[in-house]
């Protein structure tokens, strides 16, 4: 569905403002960024750029949308012609898909005519702070689950089927192996699993035979629910006997899945029942409202859990529903140069960063390890060899580096309206996700009170902040 | 978009495994239900069965659909050829969008061949659960406000766009005044409002040059956002000025908006600042991480604000983004007869009550007060006079009630798969809410420690849950 009018009716107002006064064609640039990852986490996985984009390349108003706004409001006419005919001409740059980004850091940057940077601003955010979100919370629970595969199972308990859909493209970013969303599976070729119900086995009148008639279905893909009944006093033993009689056929029985009940109790006993049985390469699937400090509390526990599948707290981000991305002008063109704007606050973490940027990671040369981040005016040369960074808020914390690669992160993706380059697969993106994660400390990737990291202004843009503070009107 | 594929991959495998055993044309009767009403709240706003409605009645696999299943596994082609001709063809009752509904009770009633009753749970799930979460949190953060208009300005921090054009619709089933989202206003006739941003202010050199901007494009339909650089500084008085100059020409300023800082001290100061210019009728909205408690806290204080625009914690339902609703086999049918069905668990709670139900619900005949729901078997005669209900859970607690008017709460919906009746417009959907609220006493409705309401089972349902609990493995 065409997304141009998932928009929030002050951007048609504006719009219209700008219009009358005869401001249309001003050229602006905004910056997409985030104040703070969610979760507590010290950093977001960036995702939902290629919807993002798609939605920016399709801008169409329809005669149906033209009608709708004349009900709302005696719009002039040739403004809402200007809308018939309306497209995005302007450019985008943005971080990859999977890159590890930072608060305060530009992740798309979008320089346009004002108009057109304010229709999309709504959805851009929309589409990047979710699935922004979902990759992270994704990543933080493929984190805590080690060398164990995460499974995507929430559908039924995501915000409707589209939130479900690219949820599951966004944990796929974030790390999960698999998902049961089938939409999601055909789309973007995500790895799909699933089992069966506990209905399937009320179906029948003997737990047992509903095991055999789902085996009977998928004799080389089977893993049984166990916990219908009573998992450890018939639900293993069941399963044990399917598994035993697939073994003399040279078969096997891939795993059990339990879904409620002590989880780390009845892993331990029933992976004690299948290998005492012999069937030490059956695997234990558990769900149940996990989430990544749960598995990490189960893996203390020492459960004995193959694989985690996560539902309801990986799809809607239990615990940190939204990312808090906002889009905010950092400069206007005027006689055709780029004045910064800043826009103020009393609370000084929420001052916006001027100007017309770009952003750059240093990497250590020899270890790979991201060493920190930096933002400068996009015409700034920086050196190759030694750089003083240093703290914005606390401009005394300094850290000089040395012997670094840098990686420019913000990269045109639109040019004139036009996509630039090929759409990333989403298996780059994941591959490019798990890559980024590599060169990022332990500390730096905890769960709970994660290191910080430098992200850091170039002095120049420091300078200029200053400036334009004190010439505020604060 | 056919949300047919927006299902977990196991439905798909249990239908193969039925198909295999010859069990495909099983008769079934799933009930969707909720176990805990969102957010701490006593009861939830039932909402999206129009979309989980359509959505069944569209049911259709294409050919790309097939080719992906040949992709995944070697499922027999009949199965495949059975898949590219299914419809859904059984009987579906449900509740009246925008009824308060309670735990337990069953909210849709599904009566299928096994096959198809299975293909629809995930998605219908999805979109009930998502909707029924959001008109509840809207309810509650209606309720905070009084009687002061409440907006749902979220579309930016949803779980997508999609999230955000059903969550505006579940939000205006649960009483909101207006949403910013201008799709959802232009499908659903939500009233859409909006004013200006603050980037629209930094454009200008000057604050008031960007209000009498703005207003002489909505000359009689202005609200200026008075906080970009300092409310009570600068804000409010280039507000007034505004104000009294379109006072002189006999027209108006309709308010003014709060997005950040104390809203309380500054919507009491603001109101001051405007009263005394003469403008009292000049209306205040606040927005800025809103909430129901924030909103109850923030009218404790006196704070003098007219209109409150609520974002994220609405449109996610931050606190509690997930309504677990589930889907769960009732009854099966058996030589044409329904043998009800048991899910067992060791939380006496979790375990289901069988049977093919019926859900009612009486209210006092004077007084027009709900005393209470009744779930019995669908064929149970139900008393026209007095009747005594008890607690399924304790049922030593009981109540007499008499002089009653009896409500069917489950209707039907969907015949041999063609919807009965006309859809329920949205409009319609809102008032029933309205008026389903004036049914319930304030105590049921708090926002903290609602009191219980009786949601009781008749004595044959009782005795048989029992029967069946008795027979059981457990």
């Amino acid at each position: 569905m065409n997304q141009t009018m998932s928009t929030d009716l002050y951007q048609i107002n504006m719009m219209y403002a700008y219009y009358k006064r005869g401001m249309a064609n001003t050229r602006v640039v905004f910056d997409m960024f985030f104040r703070k990852p969610p979760c507590g986490n010290g950093y977001a996985l960036f995702a939902g750029l290629e919807q993002a984009l798609h939605f920016i390349e399709n801008i169409k108003f329809t005669e149906e949308d033209l009608d709708y706004f004349r009900s709302l409001y005696p719009y002039e006419e040739a403004f809402l012609e200007r809308l018939a005919n309306m497209t995005f001409t302007g450019n985008v740059a943005a971080v990859r898909e999977g890159t590890v980004v930072f608060a305060d850091e530009p992740l798309v940057r979008v320089e346009a005519p004002v108009m057109e940077a304010q229709l999309i601003e709504t959805a851009l955010l929309a589409m990047i702070n979710h699935q922004t979100l979902i990759a992270t919370k994704a990543a933080r629970i493929v984190r805590a689950a080690g060398d164990d595969p995460v499974l995507e199972f929430g559908l039924r308990r995501a915000q409707g089927t589209e939130a479900a859909y690219y949820g599951a493209r966004a944990a796929y970013i974030g790390g999960i192996a698999a998902t049961s969303n089938v939409m999601a599976g055909r789309d973007f070729g995500i790895p799909v699993k699933g089992t069966h119900a506990h209905s399937f086995v009320q179906l029948f009148e003997d737990e047992k035979e509903a095991f055999i008639t789902y085996n009977a279905a998928f004799p080389d893909e089977t893993t049984l629910l166990v916990d219908t009944y009573d998992v450890l006093g018939v639900g293993v033993p069941h399963a044990i006997e399917v598994g035993l009689e697939l073994k003399k056929q040279g078969k096997k029985l891939v795993g059990i899945r339990i879904d409620s009940g002590d989880l780390a109790y009845l892993s331990k006993e029933a992976r004690k029942q299948l290998d005492a049985a012999g069937l030490t390469d059956v695997a234990i699937v558990a769900s149940s409202d996990l989430d990544e400090m749960l598995i990490r509390d189960l893996k203390t526990q020492g459960a004995r859990v193959d694989v985690w599948a996560v539902g309801t707290n990986l799809i809607v981000s239990n615990g940190c529903p939204a990312l808090g991305g906002v889009y905010k002008l950092a400069a206007v063109q005027e006689n055709g140069e780029w004045t910064p704007r800043l826009k103020i606050s009393e609370n000084p973490a929420k001052i916006t960063t001027p100007g017309y940027k770009r952003l750059v990671r240093f990497y250590d040369e020899q270890s790979g390890q991201a060493l920190g981040d930096l933002v400068t005016f996009a015409e700034e040369e920086i050196p190759g060899d030694t750089i003083t960074l240093f703290d914005p808020l606390f401009p005394h914390k300094r850290k000089t580096i040395r012997g670094y690669r840098m990686e420019e992160l913000l990269v045109p993706v639109i040019e004139n309206g036009r996509r630039i380059g090929n759409p990333v697969s989403l298996e780059d993106s994941r591959a490019h996700a798990c890559e980024q994660l590599s060169h990022f400390s332990d500390e730096v990737k905890r769960l709970i009170n994660p290191h910080g990291y430098h992200v850091d202004l170039s002095q120049k843009l420091w300078d200029s902040k200053q400036e334009l503070l004190h010439r505020s009107r604060l």
